[in-house]
C-alpha cells in the first residue's frame, strides 16, 4: 500500500498513568522515522485540544526531551475527561483535521477515547477524507476488553503493593495502638488494582490480610466478620478496598445511598471509603484503625515503575504508528500474552468500537472462595506485569528528574469553537 | 574503663521510619562484635515488651537476617506508644533488667522515649545497679532537640518529595477537570516533613504550589485567597498541607473545635484535613479538588530511601553501642552537621534529659515572607539528607524482599506485669 502522507495528531485521555507518556514516545520515534508523515502535533489535553485547536509543535521539542518522555510519568501533552457526543463537535474535529492536514490521528487512553476515535474515523470515511486512526490501551484500571492487560496496571499494580507491604509492616510494628488499616485504591468498577496488592501477601502474616473488589458485594456484616476473624488470629488486621466496591444493593459504599450515606441523625457522610469503612471498623470492632488514600499517587510512581509495563506501554506506541504507516485504521493495539513461563507478550489488534463498547471486569476465580483476597490465578496473571526495575534520571536535589515538553502552540487556522 | 559484662537489650518506639531498623543493624553489628556483651535481647513492642517481659533472644536470628535489618522498613521489633508514668512501672522495668541480667539499654525513639530511658538510668543509679543508657535518635517528624536532625526525616522527605512531584504531574494534566490537589502530610507539630516536599518544586510550574505548617496559622481566608491566586496563575493549584495545621486561634483545623468542626448545621464533620480543605476549596473557590493522604505509607518507604538517611542511622547505632562500652550513659547520639558543601556529618552526644524536654520546630526563616512555601534556606538544609539511592533486595514477584526476624521468646522470670 502506497504510504498515506500528511501530519499526524497525538493525544492521550483521561486518567494519567505511569506510562502514557512512554506510548507516546515510542509512537513518536516511530514517526518521526517516517518519510509519510510530516508535521506532528500533540493536541493539548486530549480532544479538547483537537476541538480548541490547540495544537503544539513536537517538531520543536528537543529529541532528547522527547526520548526522556519514556520515563515521565502522567501525560505530558495533557489529558482530559471531556466526552465527545454532539455531531457539530465531531465535524469539528474533522474541521481541523482538515486544516491542518492531519492525516493520522493516534489516541491513547480507554474505552471512552475508542469510542470518539472510532466516530472520527467513521465520519472522515464518510466524507471521503483520507485518514487513517489508532488507539493506543491506556488505563491503570484494566478493565479494557481485547486485551490481556492495559499498559498501566502494571505500574500501579507494582507500586501499590509495594506501598502496601511497606505500610503493612507500620502496622506489623504498631499494633498495639494502631490495630488495624484501611487503604482505598483506585478502581471504580473494577477491582484489578485492589486485587494486585494481593501479591504482597507472600505469607499469613504479611498485608493485606483482606481485599475487597467492587465485582463482590461488600456486606458490612461481612467486614465485621472478616475484621474480627483476622484481628483474632494476627492481632491486627490490613484491609485494602478498592474505591467502587458496592454493598448489597449495588450501592458505592462511598456515595450517597450506600450503607453510609447517613448517620444515625440521618446526616449525609462525607469523605472516601477508607474514611467509611474505618470509621465502621472502629466502632463497630472497636479497634483504632488508620486509614490511607494514596489516590493519584497511585498511578504516577514513576520512580517504582514496572519495567515489563514501560517497555509494552512503548511498544504499543510504536505498533501504533509503524502499522497506521502499513495502512491499518480504526484499530486499537492490543496485548497478547504468549507464554506465561516465561512471560512473552506480543501485539495484536481489536476494532475501535468493539474496544468502545466492552468492559473487562476481574475474574471471580481470581479471586478467592471466600471474597475477600486473591486466588492463584489472580497472582500468576499479575506477577508478570510489575516485573522488573526501571532506570530514570535523578537530579542532584535526592529527587527525579522528569522531562516537561515546552508545546511550541501551532497557528491556529479555523473559527474559534464554541462548545 | 573497664568494660562493664552483662546482657542487653534493644527496643523501639513510637511511630515506625524507614530507618530505624537499620539503627538497629547497626547496634547489633557493633554488639555482636564485644566481648562484654552477652546475651542480645529484643524487647517486643518497645518498653511494653520490657515491662510485660516479652523478650526474643536476637542471637538466635540467621546472621544475614540481622544484616537484612538495615533495608527494611518500619520496626522489626515491634514498636509502642505506651507512655511509662507510674514508679511502679519503672521498678518493674529494672526488676526485669535485672532479673535477665540487662546491662545495656538501647532505646531508639523520640523525645517520650529518651525520657523513659533517662528515669529508667537514674533509677538504676540510685539502686547502684550498674548499667549503661543509651538512646538513639529516631523520629520523621524531625523536632528532636540537640541534634542536626533525625534518622527517619531525610527518607520521608525524599519519598514525600516525589510523591508531590509525580501527583503534581497528574494534576498539570488533569487541570481542565481535576484542577486542585491537596495532600495531606505526617507531622502534627512541627512543619518539617510538609516543608521538605516543596523541595519538589524546581521551577514555579511544579508542585507544590502551596505548603502550610503548623508553626505558621492557616486561616481559611488565607487558604483560599493564595489558591485563587495560584489558580489565576497557573489554572491549577496543588497544596501540600501538614495534618497538624491550626487555625489563627492554635485549634487544629482537622479536629473538633477547629474551624471545621462542625458544618452549617452545627454537625460534627469526619475525616482528616486533605479531606477538610478540599471541601473548603470546593465550596469556596469553585474548582474541583482531589485529595490524597499517604499516611503510613510515607514513613515506610524503603523502596525509595534516602541513602544517606539509611546510613546516618546506622552510624547512629553503631554509635551508641560503641560509646556504651567505652563506659557512656545517660545519652543520645545526635547528628553533627560538620559541614554542609559538600555535606559531611559526624555524630554527638546530648543528656537524654535534655532531649527528653526539648522539642525543635520549623524555623521561621525556613518558610518564606508568605508563610506558604519554603525558602533557599530549608532547601539548603534538607537537600543533603535526601541525597542517594540504597539498594534492597528484589522478589521474583517484582516486590522488594524485607527480612522478617523469627523473634524466638526468651523465658520468663518474673512475676505477671499489672499495669
Amino acid at each position: 500500500m502506497k504510504a498515506l502522507k500528511g501530519n499526524a495528531v497525538f493525544a492521550q485521555s483521561g486518567g494519567p498513568t505511569t506510562v502514557i507518556n512512554a506510548s507516546i514516545c515510542g509512537a513518536l520515534e516511530e514517526a518521526i522515522k517516517s518519510k509519510a508523515i510530516g508535521k506532528l502535533f500533540g493536541a493539548r489535553n486530549g480532544i479538547l485540544g483537537v476541538l480548541t485547536e490547540e495544537l503544539f509543535d513536537l517538531r520543536k521539542e528537543r529529541p532528547e526531551d522527547l526520548r526522556k518522555l519514556k520515563m515521565a510519568p502522567s501525560a505530558a501533552l495533557g489529558s482530559c475527561r471531556y466526552k465527545v457526543k454532539k455531531d457539530s463537535d465531531f465535524e469539528r474535529i474533522l474541521d481541523v483535521f482538515k486544516a491542518h492536514d492531519i492525516r493520522y490521528f493516534f489516541y491513547a487512553g480507554g474505552n471512552d477515547s475508542m469510542d470518539t476515535a472510532d466516530k472520527v474515523a467513521k465520519l472522515a470515511a464518510s466524507r471521503n477524507y483520507e485518514m487513517r486512526v489508532m488507539g493506543i490501551p491506556k488505563t491503570i484500571d484494566n478493565d479494557l476488553a481485547f486485551t490481556d492487560h492495559c499498559p498501566g496496571f502494571g505500574s500501579v499494580a507494582k507500586y501499590l503493593a509495594t506501598m502496601i507491604m511497606e505500610a503493612g509492616r507500620d502496622t506489623d510494628a504498631m499494633y498495639t495502638s494502631d490495630t488495624a488499616t484501611v487503604v482505598e485504591t483506585m478502581g471504580r468498577n473494577a477491582g484489578w488494582i485492589a486485587a494486585a496488592t494481593g501479591v504482597a501477601r507472600r505469607s499469613e502474616e504479611d498485608a493485606p490480610h483482606l481485599v475487597y473488589v467492587p465485582e463482590i458485594p461488600l456486606s458490612l456484616e461481612r467486614l465485621a466478620r472478616d475484621v474480627r476473624e483476622v484481628h483474632k488470629r494476627l492481632g491486627r488486621c490490613f484491609v485494602v478496598v478498592s474505591e467502587g466496591c458496592k454493598d448489597e444493593k449495588g450501592n458505592l459504599l462511598a456515595e450517597t445511598g450506600g450503607a453510609f450515606a447517613t448517620d444515625a441523625f440521618g446526616h449525609r457522610q462525607l469523605g472516601g471509603i477508607a474514611e467509611k469503612l474505618g470509621d465502621f471498623i472502629e466502632k463497630e470492632v472497636g479497634i483504632k484503625c488508620r486509614r490511607n488514600k494514596p489516590g493519584t499517587i497511585q498511578r504516577n510512581g514513576m520512580h517504582f515503575a514496572s519495567r515489563t509495563d514501560v517497555e509494552e506501554a512503548y511498544m504499543c506506541g510504536k505498533t501504533a504508528v509503524r502499522l497506521s504507516l502499513e495502512g491499518t485504521s480504526g484499530f486499537m493495539v492490543t496485548l497478547v500474552r504468549e507464554k506465561n513461563k516465561p512471560y512473552k507478550c506480543g501485539t495484536g489488534l481489536a476494532k475501535l468500537s468493539d474496544v468502545a463498547n466492552g468492559e473487562k471486569y476481574l475474574p471471580r476465580d481470581f479471586m478467592n472462595e471466600e471474597g475477600n483476597h486473591i486466588s492463584k490465578k489472580m497472582r500468576e496473571y499479575v506477577v508478570p506485569l510489575m516485573k522488573g526495575e526501571a532506570k530514570f534520571e535523578m537530579g542532584d536535589d535526592g529527587l527525579p528528574v522528569y522531562v516537561r515538553l515546552k508545546m511550541v502552540p501551532v497557528q491556529k487556522k479555523c473559527s474559534e469553537w464554541k462548545p
